[in-house]
């Protein structure tokens, strides 16, 4: 049942944990899985991959692979990665400093997350500009405020007017004060996993005993595909596995640039690389949670640009649910679009991503609320759009009622065959819950709708974001310790000068 | 593989037979899809429907049916509707003129028709205007060229500037002459019925009695919902079924006006009328071909203006699709927003009509290409925007290739961690078939974008329906004695009057 919360002009589907209703599609045959899965552990056995972080080597070999002694290449008997990933978590808890955000993930529970890592953020009146810090607070504000977003991901926007070396301790506050809901560290070289814990830590009210035992935070692993994972990115595993803490590894396997140009080929590469990595996770520590990433699209062959929200991107979106399925291991993926503009083009791919995505049983959406421009762009207005779109295919899976009263025989009756069902009690009692309502779209008829203006939904969606903006409301504050010991910390943090930066 | 007309700078997918490649997806239990089944019975046995024709209630008379005396009210033992409908082809060809467009209609295989019967037409450059011969005829243009078009299902705009007594005449004179694809006669009265069956028998050149032998044209029965069937509507089933020839029995039963306000209840009711007119074409002639349409939205609570490719919408689709597959009767729904423009939401209102579709099991997509404002407007960007679309989502639903080289160890092992796919011949070799190439995307970068005047898909698909207006090429012709027999019936039909009209 959808509710408004009080300012807002619209309604919302409740804050709670998301579970597929549906069963999930298999997109190829049982057997056609299995070729991949054969030959991507092939991949690891015969070719290998780079591990470019010298503890990591040292791990790997302690665990049985076989280390090169003059490269960076590991190789992988068939067996080690079948046995390092028994060991991921089908299913976990991760937690945040307000219980009411705690979410499942895995299985038939998924969570959603907002667009991340833009450089660039656009509204239709302010336009396209970098990414800055007043952007990334409005985004923290909708994310906040929208009850479908159960975490963040990533800073929405990249607030540039911040330096580096003091922006994730500013950026990581800002998400533990303005927001309740779980967050993500990116994983950018130790200092910084180390601050990210550490705030975490103070957030949680807990000890540094204690942060482990819970799953409290996450961080996204990209392989450098072709076949290789770098120095920060292991790094990132090392901290974050280490302390039981959520790893999404995400190999990024465009097909037709870093992957295959054949889709299967691609799935080859793409599962070769999350294997690796996710047993990787297990060897720092087995029992850790990890999501398997998936993030191959195709390339547009004319000019090598990305695509998303193609034929192609569902196809990989549900035949990595398939893999997952297959391994037990939660699946993360995205809502994404090449769209530069709020036109039919973005509208479409964001429906075929989300298609695609409901019925891969992925259980963690990333970029899932106003991705643009193939990543470049986050905006406020298709932040909107998204939210309309995911609450109408959230809407679409829930059950039908099926009581002797939803049959409606007695109401059939009663109007017979002159009468209108407008004015029946059966209808009555029912109308203003039984169906969806928008947040954006515009039923009014071409008369009314030329009267007011011709507004297309990029209109809608302007006045629904500032509205949602306006409305924000903050969430329930830390702990006057926590408080205290938060701002102690970032204030000596951002006094020794962050963490160096090459710039 | 996608190829390019002449003359055409984007490519299509072939004119070919399409077939779900995916199996349907059940939405509602087995359990639950008995309810709707036995609830749907007992309203035909307890209430009934109203059959308003003296020779229908006849022959459901002198079937088993019971038939009130006073009233046109008639009533169904459920063994009666079983019976009758057990008769039904699971599939059956529709063939046309030219052998080449002749189509399976049932089990795995679909047709799709453009948009039918809209009152106003518009484009961007000519606005909305009532619907006239000339808009009539670039959209038959526009069917003929579309390859993914398998068949015509009505006047794409009802053309107002031709005398309504005539109207059929010069249409269907038009659709035989234009396009070399099957259409529908209107069941608007058995003179335009018999003008409309002659005219079908002189385009295939074969004898009245040859004509039954093959299924050659459709048309739409519409229940007038709550529980009737009128006159004309009859007089269409006993002429179009007596005579071999596809009826498409679609009751209108949008839930909260004239069908229940629960989704159980509008399917229970939809269900009822369906198999009640199903059963009489039965009954009219046993195995005479039918299919079961479904056009179940919901309606817009706070307006009553009907909504289309809402979520409510998707979930009746299926459920429509997944009673035809327990029945074994072909499916019928359709592509159908509510949006006034080519703004974002015409976009996700077809794309979530068109998911729903393809996992409905659907045998006949009507309004395919191009409706919009809930039927009341056929929109020729909106026609190059759903071409798009749908073969896009046809594309999804291919199969992806597993042979070895599909696989591409080889390929990966070539690369290896330090490369580039686009060089390699495994990609060169495929690169310009690989993936989707859209007709209306813009995946330019947002710089270039910018430059070129920041175009949305309404301006790429205004220019797209006027390039493939004008590489429209004529169909084989008639032969030279059905031409000059054509020409002779239409003009003597003409010449006395074609039909008496009312007004």
């Amino acid at each position: 049942m959808q509710s408004r919360k009080s300012g807002l002009s619209f309604s919302q589907l409740p804050a709670t944990q998301r579970r597929h209703r549906m069963k999930a599609v298999d997109i190829v045959s049982a057997d056609e899985l299995e070729m991949i899965h054969e030959t991507s552990l092939k991949v690891l056995e015969e070719i290998g991959m780079d591990f470019i972080h010298e503890e990591a080597k040292k791990i790997l070999a302690k665990k049985g692979a076989e280390v090169d002694r003059n490269s960076d290449r590991v190789r992988f008997p068939k067996e080690l990665i079948l046995e390092a990933i028994s060991t991921v978590p089908e299913q976990f808890e991760l937690v945040s400093r307000v219980p009411s955000r705690n979410r499942l993930i895995g299985k038939d529970c998924f969570v959603m997350a907002p667009v991340a890592s833009a450089p660039n953020s656009h509204s239709r009146a302010g336009g396209r500009r970098d990414g800055n810090m007043e952007d990334f607070k409005n985004f923290l504000k909708l994310s906040q405020m929208a009850n479908v977003a159960d975490l963040t991901q990533g800073y929405p926007v990249e607030p540039v007017d911040v330096h580096a070396s003091i922006r994730h301790l500013t950026c990581i506050n800002d998400f533990i004060r303005m927001t309740d809901k779980p967050w993500q560290a990116y994983s950018l070289g130790r200092d910084r996993n180390l601050d990210a814990i550490e705030m975490c830590r103070i957030a949680h009210g807990v000890t540094a005993e204690d942060f482990d035992k819970q799953v409290r935070m996450t961080s996204v692993i990209n392989t450098s595909s072709p076949l290789k994972l770098d120095n920060v990115m292991l790094e990132g595993i090392i901290q974050m596995s280490s302390r039981n803490q959520l790893i999404v590894l995400t190999p990024f396997t465009l097909s037709g640039a870093m992957a295959p140009v054949t889709l299967a080929g691609a799935a080859v590469q793409q599962n070769a690389e999350a294997l690796a990595g996710i047993a990787f996770t297990q060897m720092v520590r087995a029992g850790a949670p990890v999501a398997y990433g998936a993030f191959t699209s195709n390339v547009d062959m004319k000019s090598g640009a990305p695509a998303f929200g193609t034929p192609e991107y569902m196809k990989t979106v549900m035949l990595g649910g398939q893999l997952c399925r297959r391994y037990k291991i939660p699946y993360r993926s995205s809502n994404v679009v090449a769209a530069n503009t709020i036109d039919s083009q973005a509208a479409y791919e964001a429906v075929f991503s989300i298609w695609a995505l409901m019925h891969s049983g992925v259980n963690l959406v990333k970029h899932t609320f106003g991705w643009m421009e193939g990543g470049l762009q986050a905006s406020f207005e298709k932040f909107m759009l998204d939210l309309d779109l995911v609450q109408m295919a959230l809407k679409f899976l829930e059950p039908l009622g099926f009581t002797e009263e939803d049959l409606a025989f007695d109401a059939i009756k009663e109007v017979d065959s002159s009468g209108h069902f407008l004015g029946t009690m059966h209808t009555q009692e029912r109308y203003q819950t039984a169906f969806y309502s928008p947040i954006l779209s515009d039923w009014r008829n071409f008369e009314s709708w030329s009267e007011a203006g011709e507004p297309t939904t990029f209109d809608h969606a302007e006045l629904a974001y500032q509205e949602m903006l306006n409305s924000y409301e903050e969430p329930e504050p830390l702990s006057q310790e926590a408080d205290e010991e938060l701002t102690t910390f970032v204030a000596k943090r951002i006094e020794e000068g962050g963490v160096a930066t090459d710039f």
